[in-house]
């Protein structure tokens, strides 16, 4: 199996939309690159306060845009994630001022005064899989299992908007769901020639929800394939592993995110399975699963979630993840 | 060990609060019980169209209460769900008219005709331990694992209130989660003497969210073990399985939900693990899940979920699941 | 013209639904009452801090069950407000902590302490027709109109539940919009014999949205007058001044109750002008006004109101309006 | 007095942000301006379907940008209306597929069919001052009283995001409120040199809420009065006119928009009456309206309303409505 690998190499952005491509790759081909974390490396020590060290908008930057040769408005993009390794042995979340679900924000807007800001350090080891959590106020430790992810991935929107890239949105964007792992495909809506592709917002780990509004961040390598299927734009992005398919909304408030993926999902089921909406409705009602992506972000996520064993028989994107699948392994079998 | 072991046998009732016990136990009592579907039984074909067989407000019937002698406001029973049995080699679903995640609604008031109200029939077949969902609409049929359990179970509200069996709230009621299947123990705070636990709406299944406003929905043979813990009412309902501690949220909007569920979890692990509320906060963010219960009912269910793998050394209401598991498997080697 | 008065003298119940009627009268009965504020006359200095002074739930009494002869469910009680007379010349608000729109509370739960607890004592003017606010902070007072109307209207609530008198819904309850002053009529659906209105929660006057939970609170002296309309029964509580008719939706999130009254008002203005939902969804969309009426409470409220003038040559329930206020207009001629 | 007058000629643009000024002016220039109606224009007839005769996303053009000169990020610029006038003697409203409150839409998704699509023709009298529905179900018209106003006003936003025109934000935007009428002064943050104000959307009448999702929109001759003030940027639009101050939140879910006004205006009362912020709260909950902007638009908008009787002795923004006033009056009795 031939491969064609290229290494991706751009300044860091705030935004999806409003930029010429960093990179144009053929259908296929794998793109290494590297993300900065959330807080563009600036908080290294619990001293280091986000919003004092940190400047509006520079935040969450994302590496891109790739753009894919030949994808045209209605085509739907693929990223495989084959890779995403931890840069550091460290990485780092906190609260932030006005950020997070149980807090006073700047559209919950209530008369309390922010909650402390307070920068967490965790330890980070490859090699046994584990991030350590270490409390604060006490002289506790815990050890996570690493799960590595993206919270960001997206496309150019629609409509010639220029997005701030921690907004999750029907383009993709801050959806930071533990989903988007190694081995997990995304799909995207091609809004503009070459649909441009971003990716940032490296994660350790995230529970779901990121309830206190930042998880486990730190830079990463990552390697992802990127793929073109002429046609058939999904109108939120859709994700597929090799267990489950999930279509991702992203709106406020949190019912509407719930509505766009479930309504995605019972339509996606209708077409791979030849059933009516109501019969896909019925079906996904007692097979599908609901997980919070984030409640934190300018728009909340969630996912709808299908078991594969539920579609037996259907193809799903004509084998593009198990392509793709395909195309990692000799990937990761040459390095 | 000794076992005490009742059966409780109770005309249905259609809320919470409003009725004297059923049944009073000592706390450690196993009760054997029977549960109405959602339906009062009444939706047998799919012809039996829900609109027409049944009739409002005698819908989502519950067994009970259970007054747990000794319980007093400010304290907290426990309900440990110990076996729940299909009773039937059927179960129904269905649409029903203005009920749903995905349709016009009497508060999600739109000026669309109420979608096609359709019934479904599966077969249950408990010995290779499926359900059957056959589509309407085409030749399909799909195998889906049973996983039997309650989308409802409460105790009576506080202030006097009766509430209707299908509004999930403080008390507990339909929360319509999947988590409350056999193996996992409920905590509700006692609001009146007793606390009096009522149960109902079982499901042979139900996946996150309940989209279509209903479940897999069967009569079951349930046993529960119930208990008293003196003081420590928690606000909201928890579960405990052996895997995870959870607390659930129900209201409007799905993210005051989120936002409820996670307050009470992070709140719990401040104290299960003698942290300040914001580094039990950092470790939720990271450590969490964040399931849909039900995005259907009344007021819509989120749980906000750990695993007790990061609770280490901590006890939770000092043992209570593993003692009940414990009366839960004696009762069962017995039977 | 002969008109029947009658005084109801009734112990402060804290719920609609779940009492008998203290008092039964024929429709076209003028009765007379009394309703003690929202902290049941406990807070009458700035230091008599609600959460020391009230107990929960004994809070927001209502006068009441009044029940009108010949009222079966799925007829319309209308309650015209004749007079609603300050009893006292002073009055309190206060801020009451987890409680109001800005403010972290137990649905929407966050992390930081309760705001300040805090009382302001009015100076009530009647003769001037004025309240006077004075701040706690700084030596400001403000003279504001006097605007006397009750918060709390409402029938005994469907399916048998009892629901505490803080809460709006489609059975009327803490509705809290100002457009319940004297001269409104007010319609709801009956659910039970009798309907069985209480009333209570006098404002010398209120913001829309009663932004920070109680309004300008003091016992009122009210006149009403109770009529039965057979059959007619709206799904939310309705209302008609001289100049508009107004449907009410209490839900949540905002936009539900939005929706509820919108769609009320649209169907009902349908019905009034011989209009498929369309053309008077169109009308409606370019002639209504919408005013908030509270979010504060555990369901908040909106309300649709549309000019009478739009309406040229409809009858809104056959005169009811105009017929009691002229029974107003001659009890207050006599007295 | 001498008053600078210039006409502005533009293409029309169909976002805020990504362009550069087509006109920069001194302070205290009159601008005349022309604007299209939300549909271009192309909607001429009952038969012209907006569906059909529009492009996505060339819908809602606006008119700008202008820039201020002086004006930097941190400044607040003040759009003084002036003069709204019809500029021609028909107008159209529409539903318009999946885009209204009472329907399902991209983000309250769900699987009804969208409503039909209906086109209502308005003849719009000047010089009677009304505009005059007509059914399409029935033979009725009704005449509206003429109240023309701009539904979207507004500057580039924040951290160089585009965002669609059909968008209203903390940059303004598509806030669609019945009280951007002649006589009324806007006040917005600047996010760039000169702040690119741009305005479109003209409505001969609109109800709050614009429940359909279209006012009686019309193609306007439209003069306004910018002025710079150094420093002041209101995180929010704020609204003056002869009578009121008006905080603007645009947010879903509606009690976000509802938090963010309130909070706003609570803020802006404590600074302007010297009040601490609980005791501004207070007054704001007792004399502060809350009427709906819109509840249809990609975020929905809430007012909160102050009268000025409150504000005794408070200078608001330094006298700027009443100077902008002289300037309109000086300009109008030229004319």
């Amino acid at each position: 199996m031939s491969i064609e690998v290229v290494t991706l190499d751009a300044e860091p952005a705030f935004a999806f939309g409003g930029r010429p491509p960093a990179l144009t790759v053929e259908p296929g081909t794998v793109v290494e690159l590297f993300t900065e974390d959330c807080f563009g490396g600036a908080v290294r020590t619990v001293d280091d306060l986000p919003s004092e060290v940190c400047e509006f908008p520079y935040l969450n930057p994302v590496t891109g845009p790739i753009a894919v040769a030949g994808a045209e408005p209605g085509d739907t993009v693929a990223v495989h994630f084959v890779d995403i390794r931890p840069a550091r042995s460290w990485a780092v979340s906190s609260t932030f001022p006005h950020f997070g679900a149980l807090t006073t924000t700047h559209t919950t807007a209530m008369l309390h005064p922010a909650l402390e800001e307070r920068v967490w350090l965790y330890d980070v080891d490859a090699a046994r899989g584990i991030c350590r959590f270490r409390a604060r106020s006490a002289e506790l430790e815990v050890e996570l299992p690493l799960d590595p992810m993206h919270g960001t991935v997206g496309v150019a929107p629609a409509a010639g908007e220029v997005i701030m890239s921690i907004t999750p949105g029907a383009h993709g964007g801050n959806m930071d769901t533990p989903e988007l792992r190694a081995g997990t495909t995304a799909y995207f809506g091609v809004n503009v020639p070459g649909g441009l592709i971003s990716i940032g917002d490296g994660h350790c780990r995230q529970g779901e929800g990121e309830v206190c509004g930042t998880a486990v961040e730190t830079a990463m390598n990552t390697v992802v394939v990127v793929d073109l299927i002429k046609g058939g734009a999904p109108a939120w992005p859709r994700l597929e592993s090799d267990g489950h398919v999930m279509s991702i909304g992203s709106a406020r408030p949190l019912e509407d995110a719930f509505r766009i993926s479930q309504h995605d999902l019972v339509g996606w089921t209708a077409d791979l399975l030849g059933l009516d909406l109501l019969d896909a409705y019925q079906l996904v009602s007692q097979a599908g699963l609901a997980p919070a992506g984030n409640v934190v972000d300018t728009n909340y996520t969630m996912l709808a979630k299908l078991p594969k064993s539920v579609l037996t028989g259907a193809s799903v994107y004509d084998g593009t993840h198990a392509r793709l699948r395909a195309v990692a392994a000799e990937y990761l079998g040459r390095r």
